[in-house]
């Protein structure tokens, strides 16, 4: 494939900017890419690793020139990110962000673009529990979709362009409103991660388990809330303040349905019980169909070695 | 390895019932396999798949003559299933279980127990998803921990030889109240079932995200909830009905929990939620390294082809 972008820079180097690295290299979607990361030790392994052909000291040497720049840092830091690039930016560029909030990225990072940059909000629905430049690979996004949040007027060129990138990641490309993406995510990712850390929390802080039985029979379904519940937790934290008012939506339904489930449990209505478990069944065999999971038991897991 | 018990009958040929069999046959812990199951569908499947040397119409012909006998049923069954039994056991038998709760199982099984047979409430913690005699394979506790509970006064040769044949199985075998057991697969296996029912049933019910919005974008999180969401809803309905107050104890803590999240949220206390986050990283970790779960990103699921 002939490069969409011939200068790509990645602002962030972790699981996403490093993945992003791999990708655009495998598919040859850019001729050069450079890398920014804020601390010293992440930009001294990324250049380690050699994903990107220069790793540079300050995210305005990374932009200079790029056609295309993307934000990859935790959604926190995109304010004072986009104000230290603004100035720097290449007219014609196409600036775009993989954050996991949308309204918040509009709202923090709008004021800094100059006239002439075509800022397209985005988000690549993909990650795994580990973090780091050294974490990343090149499919990562294949399969997986990539929801792009335009603003009302932006040039149809631009969004076409970055729409073809992110296909040639190996993404399906969706186009929504900021607001609907936050809440949709609210729902589909940023809920999930709150219980899973709450439960992961609440196991260790019991006083009659101990954290050595929690870890032991963790088989028995504990151990699947302890991947997410892996992540990053500067990224997380960042995602929750900056999307509040969608997680403390989808939280009170969450909340709303768990005490009906405790009620039945208490009063021992095992139909409202049996009837539930068979329609969350049904979920799980589309997500299936749609290639968004394993079919296979247990996500595929190998059975660890006997004793 | 010679048989441990030369006949032992599976009271049950789901997941759990043809997973024995297959790690009996594979270790020659029994001359001679029975097997009993409630449905025709299922008896008829078991017979297909030859997992058993008998299936039985009734559970008093399987355990004829049956050195061991493990109930493998959802606990709602066991009553009756004991009652059906008891007066068939051979004497000096073993009577064990692969239930998820142990209190229910002692005031349910227990009455029914005739003396000279060696009552051994177990429970293997391993499972999948999936459910049926079809679904069954031989390393399935591979590296497991099988709890048993016996009761005051239990015999000590029955509990050694039931302890062997578990770890013929391939499991690792603990020893354990009935009461403590039910408090600790409260948090690490039902209440964790219970939050990811919820929050698929919750996500199945929003107006304002359509379900193909859900499973489209299920890779942000949600989608590691539906598999033990798609587990069998009579298992574990029974599983809530007879383990209610360690549930509703564990769950108490849960919200307590969670809404302290939510007010952190709320009131953007970032340092809060940043805190638990880092904490509950060191838990995946006890857990990979404990054996219990796979080191590989993403439980080491493989990407599906592009596209």
């Amino acid at each position: 494939m002939s490069a969409i972008f011939p200068r790509v820079a990645l602002i962030g180097l972790g699981l996403i900017g490093s993945s992003l690295a791999h990708a655009i290299r495998r598919a040859g979607l850019a001729d050069t890419i450079t890398g920014y990361a804020r601390s010293t030790e992440t930009r001294a392994k990324a250049r380690a690793l050699h994903f990107c052909d220069a790793v540079c000291e300050t995210a305005q040497e990374a932009v200079r020139d790029a056609d295309c720049v993307i934000l990859c840092a935790p959604v926190g830091a995109f304010a004072e990110l986009a104000a230290a690039i603004g100035p720097a930016l290449k007219p014609g560029a196409v600036l775009t962000d993989a954050g996991s909030v949308k309204m918040a990225v509009v709202r923090d990072v709008g004021p800094h673009v100059p006239d002439g940059i075509h800022f397209i909000p985005g988000h690549p629905i993909a990650g795994t529990e580990q973090s780091g430049p050294e974490s990343g690979f090149a499919e990562l996004f294949d399969g997986r979709w990539c929801i792009l949040t335009p603003l009302p007027g932006a040039d149809g060129e631009a969004v076409a362009r970055l729409t073809s990138f992110w296909q040639g990641c190996g993404s399906r490309v969706e186009i929504m409103e900021p607001k609907h993406h936050d809440l949709v995510l609210a729902i589909t990712s940023h809920v999930p991660h709150l219980i899973a850390y709450n439960i992961v929390g609440t196991a260790a802080d019991l006083e009659e388990v101990t954290q050595s039985e929690v870890i032991k029979y963790s088989a028995g379904g504990f151990r699947d809330f302890t991947r997410i519940a892996a992540s990053d937790p500067t990224m997380w934290r960042d995602v929750f303040l900056n999307n509040r008012e969608a997680v403390l939506e989808i939280l009170q339904r969450f909340t709303e349905d768990l005490t009906a489930l405790q009620r039945a449990i208490r009063w021992g209505d095992g139909d409202a019980l049996f009837n539930l478990f068979t329609r969350t069944r049904a979920i799980r065999r589309s997500i299936i169909a749609a290639g968004q999971d394993s079919p296979q038991p247990n996500f595929g897991r190998t059975p660890p070695a006997s004793g």
